[in-house]
């Protein structure tokens, strides 16, 4: 059974490789033509795509409830997905954009031109509807996607797919452009990540321990997504309401995602001023502080930090504080116990603004606006693919030009090198 | 003594990612003021630099003439290092360079800073001058550099980045940014390429089997850069003169380098006129064939070229030639052969030039200029660090701006997330 899998596996990439050269080559308003289709496509198959969730959900009863409602699908929701593909297909094309064309002083002219990467592989949990976000992403850059699901999601992310592939025949697109792994085992998976000569990237999203895994076995690269542990800095410049807003949307506006905040440092010059309003406030919404010495006091049931506390992402009403003595212990504390993800700064003062922006190099960095703000389409992105807390190829929110890379492109007219 | 090695190389990974943060934060102003300072270091220490070349050239008796020749200094070679380097502090730093500015509708404004990736470790052979140009091209991308260079040339590596390191502590920087690995062991190589908690990209530079070792070991991301067969197609409305000169001029110029020519494909159109004239000055140049069955009758000695032949890098002075019935012939060709490297077309057809720059998706893809132009330097990089024939982070002759990343930065007034 391995052996024909594996075969299976390379079959199925070798094809996808194929495909993505047809795809590389599609205009813009051919590409958008499909995407318009297949949004069509799925808003026309919504019982056939609810029957196969039907399936996924009686299997699903022992998965917890937060899992059962990603995996569910609903009218409204498809129509939702629908909905997204239509966006997608309005983004801007980035593949085909040339820039810096200049001339060199032979007179021949270089510029970079930018093209989709090739072949995706997305490996993802129980999330059916990634499987229409990550195609109609990729298609639209120009790439073909390999979708590894869940084995949760399968018969939903299968029925999603044959409706974007009935797409891509109907158009004389071949559909090995958008495919899906029918066997959701490890060792499947195992195969697919050996596919280098096939595969130009691997996406992984979900938990840490799909990403450590997906990381540690590719031959291809990785993606990497790991903790969001998000800082919000209260300069001694800051102004208080300013502050006391981005901590609380920070903190609880949805507390269980990669961009709440999870530790709040506060100027000691303000901290009188600022942390029996931010105390009183995070307690009221039930968030639990886990203090420095300095900061204990302002709170009624804190907790002492511990060693491990400054390192801890909470995904829950749970935030770590920490008075620092000046703006450098800030950054210090941020560089030593960030995961590369957002920082904020609130502060009236711009040189510290400014410093600020320069010397934290995480992913996303703010002054005085939420952290909730790191998002592909709160960044403007209209979509996002992934996220990227490692600095090669992309860094932060990853959207359609995160799957493309550039060429160099040279013009001449006979020239050779002497 | 494995054990005490393992230390050492986890410890001068992490003091690299020390200072890699004081290295971010100099201005390009600092920054050149250091290149400057090395610059007229190695001049001042051409004595000291050549002692230790000479030890290293007394045990280079076993190494290929060709091998000896490229770990030979002399004084100069040492002044044309110097100026290297300075031609670096002249290149425009690309760090904290801010793209795309722009509101989003709740009023955030949103754009793109370029930061310096970290630390970049450099794996490369005999080539001692490696040692002072990857070193100057990281610190004026503001990032920390650990050269592990063969064991042919240890002594000059050492020698030259002693020089470049007093600079470091004349200027009150951490010598700590530019580090040599003293033990060119490969087990000490496997324990650098493990270190992914603190090296940020590895960037092989050698032959293949480095490149495959390092690949196949590293838990970094690795800039890969494999064999360069490029490919010219003599269109059938090429110039021929044209075309002469650039098939000449890319294949003999230079053969043993990556961007010289390996096969040559011609349009049957055009057959009859060019073959001719290219197979007497091929055969003039003293350069062999591998003919396809077409184009084997219009030369002298060549030989019919056998399955392997279009996937050959001869890096000598040997070509494969094939004819092609048509533009999509010589596409597919270069699709099922290319290594990714650079592809060049002869036409003075205007539809098919801009065909061949938006099919072609090799790193660097040409319209009647000679091959030997797809290199840093002469692509208007300043310099070069690597090529990468991978399409992730990079692709193609890679200067300073490959050595950064991109980070995102939101400017707020208080604004949150609802």
């Amino acid at each position: 059974m391995t052996n024909s899998n594996q075969f299976d596996v390379v079959a199925l990439c070798q094809a996808a490789q194929v495909a993505s050269r047809q795809l590389a080559r599609l205009s813009e308003g051919q590409k958008n033509q499909l995407l318009l289709a297949m949004a069509a496509g799925i808003e026309a198959s919504i019982p056939a795509i609810l029957a196969a969730n039907a399936q996924d959900m009686q299997q699903a009863q022992a998965l917890s409830t937060a899992m059962q409602d990603r995996l569910l699908l609903t009218p409204a929701r498809l129509q939702q997905l629908a909905q997204a593909v239509r966006q997608i297909a309005s983004l801007p094309d980035p593949v085909g954009q040339i820039r810096q064309l200049q001339p060199r002083p032979n007179g021949i002219q270089v510029g970079k031109m930018r093209i989709p990467l090739g072949v995706i592989a997305m490996i993802y949990e129980a999330r059916p509807n990634v499987t229409a976000d990550a195609g109609a992403l990729c298609l639209k850059s120009g790439n073909a996607v390999i979708l590894r699901g869940g084995r949760e999601a399968l018969h939903s992310s299968l029925a999603i797919a044959k409706v974007l592939q009935q797409v891509l025949v109907e158009h004389h697109i071949n559909p090995a452009a958008i495919s899906v792994l029918p066997d959701p085992d490890r060792a499947v998976l195992l195969q697919l990540l050996q596919q280098k000569a096939y595969v130009d990237l691997v996406i992984p999203r979900g938990g840490e321990g799909l990403i450590h895994f997906v990381s540690e076995h590719s031959k291809i690269p990785v993606i990497q997504h790991y903790k969001g542990i998000c800082h919000l800095f209260i300069d001694k410049a800051a102004e208080i309401d300013k502050g006391l807003r981005l901590l609380l949307n920070g903190k609880t506006q949805r507390p269980g995602v990669c961009n709440a905040l999870e530790t709040l440092l506060v100027h000691q010059a303000i901290a009188p001023q600022f942390l029996p309003l931010a105390a009183a406030a995070l307690e009221d919404a039930g968030v639990k502080a886990y203090c420095c010495p300095s900061s204990l006091p302002y709170f009624q049931q804190a907790e002492l930090a511990g060693p491990e506390q400054y390192d801890s992402e909470y995904l829950a009403l749970a935030i770590s504080v920490k008075v620092v003595e000046n703006f450098a212990q800030a950054v210090a504390h941020i560089e030593q116990h960030s995961s590369g993800h957002t920082e904020v700064i609130c502060t009236q003062d711009i040189s510290r603004a400014q410093h600020f922006l320069q010397l934290i190099n995480s992913a996303v960095v703010m002054v005085n606006a939420s952290s909730r703000f790191s998002d592909g389409g709160e960044l403007g992105l209209g979509a996002e693919i992934g996220i990227s807390t490692s600095k090669l190829h992309a860094y932060g929110p990853m959207g359609l030009e995160s799957l493309t890379t550039e060429k160099y492109i040279v013009i001449g007219d006979g020239q050779i090198r002497t």
